[in-house]
């Protein structure tokens, strides 16, 4: 039988891997690397000390080009899961013919692979066409939402309070509605600007040397944020940000 | 100046320790342990064994008895504060009498301190009190969440959908209004037997040998969540269970 292992890293800091994930990382034959064809050197660089760090002797890394998705498309959702199908094909191949019976694979996910990644769908996607078999395991990582409230030495929940995690598309798109406390993860559109009432916990590049920290009243600090936001991103040709909104005073 | 880590530890299996977290746990002279005066051995087992295993020569161990909490109380969130406020001014005493100056103190703190627990809320406190001086960071660690998601190999997130994160107490209070994916967290009522319509990912004593998993409908498996809590809580003493719920035919 063929092994998977889906290892969690987390968020940018090579410490943020936990014993289970160098163990697992120990354990992996070979590695898959889906290239997006962006710029993020300092991701790839990190990854791949990772591996050179705790990949076993004779370890192999594959790489592939990942699909590109279809930003034009109409409905988000239906774009994601039309993208998602046409990278099951790429990870069935991959796992045809890379990976050998006995052998275990390994992908190596940013943050938690549980959080906004697609990883644990496509494999299911691909054990459901049937034409490749394997077992997998998962092993969690650190989300950027945990290392974001650790940076602010913040809580993420209040006492006996909800939390809702949501995409800055939605967050605009929807409002806060009654939410009181608020993570936005993948907000290109800094929804954060309208949110009157809310105080803020922005983080970008969080853990590793380039982290930028913001907090403060919305009113005060969205300006800020923006500016320093859009500097960065035009200098590293990419951004990885995440933020909490907390109701000052809450509603419920 | 004296320093305070508050380090996540995860959710009850050694190897979630990150790196981070084994460094800190290097950095410390003395571990503060509040004993809650209950009967999980098995976790003061664990949390002693990693310290032992990663703990600088020399360290030491301080143990206090933590505050009881009202638990006749009428207003949850209020006898919460009100303990929070007895807490700290144990751990202002902790930090004032066992801690020298240029010491680093150390707090472990199960799952990720950033998700329902009071530590840095409680050492905020200390330090508005004015009595003790100290710097403080925060390690993030590897939350029940994300533990539960990583063993049913399932995702907290659908793709551009919100996830909300409660307690037990709020959901039978309130329901699930509108939302269609919901972490359930400190749930001593099983308020998830009422949720119709809901698939659930449930997992008690996750990461540890005594894991226990159910995955299924509700309507389905609610009444033997019940009876395999019920058991699992007669046998150890104690119980720390969470769940994932996911409505079959989403509203939004």
């Amino acid at each position: 039988m063929k092994r998977m292992l889906v290892v969690g890293i987390g968020a940018g800091d090579p410490d943020h891997l936990t014993l289970q994930a160098v163990k697992a990382i120990g354990l992996v034959d070979v590695f898959f690397v889906l290239d997006k064809g962006e710029a993020k050197d300092d991701l790839v660089r990190l990854r791949r000390g990772m591996v050179e760090a705790h990949g076993r002797p004779g370890h192999r890394v594959v790489e592939a080009r990942d699909p590109e998705r279809d930003r034009t498309a109409a409905g988000y959702a239906g774009a994601v899961e039309e993208w998602r199908s046409r990278r099951a094909v790429v990870y069935e191949r991959l796992i045809a013919e890379e990976l050998g019976e006995g052998e275990t694979g390994g992908f190596l996910v940013w943050g938690d692979p549980g959080v906004y990644d697609s990883t644990l769908a496509i494999l299911e996607e691909v054990l459901g066409r049937g034409a490749v078999a394997f077992e997998y395991e998962v092993v969690p990582g650190i989300s950027s939402v945990a290392a974001l409230t650790a940076r602010h030495r913040t809580s993420l929940t209040r006492v006996g309070r909800p939390v809702q995690v949501t995409t800055g598309r939605r967050l605009e798109a929807e409002g806060p509605g009654d939410v009181d406390d608020i993570v936005v993860m993948l907000d290109a559109r800094c929804a954060f600007a309208g949110m009157q009432g809310f105080d803020i916990y922005w983080g970008a590049y969080v853990g590793t040397p380039d982290e930028i920290l913001v907090a403060g009243p919305v009113e005060e600090v969205a300006e800020r944020i923006k500016e320093v936001r859009a500097a960065a991103r035009e200098r590293k040709g990419w951004i990885m940000d995440t933020y909490l909104l907390r109701r000052r005073d809450p509603l419920s």
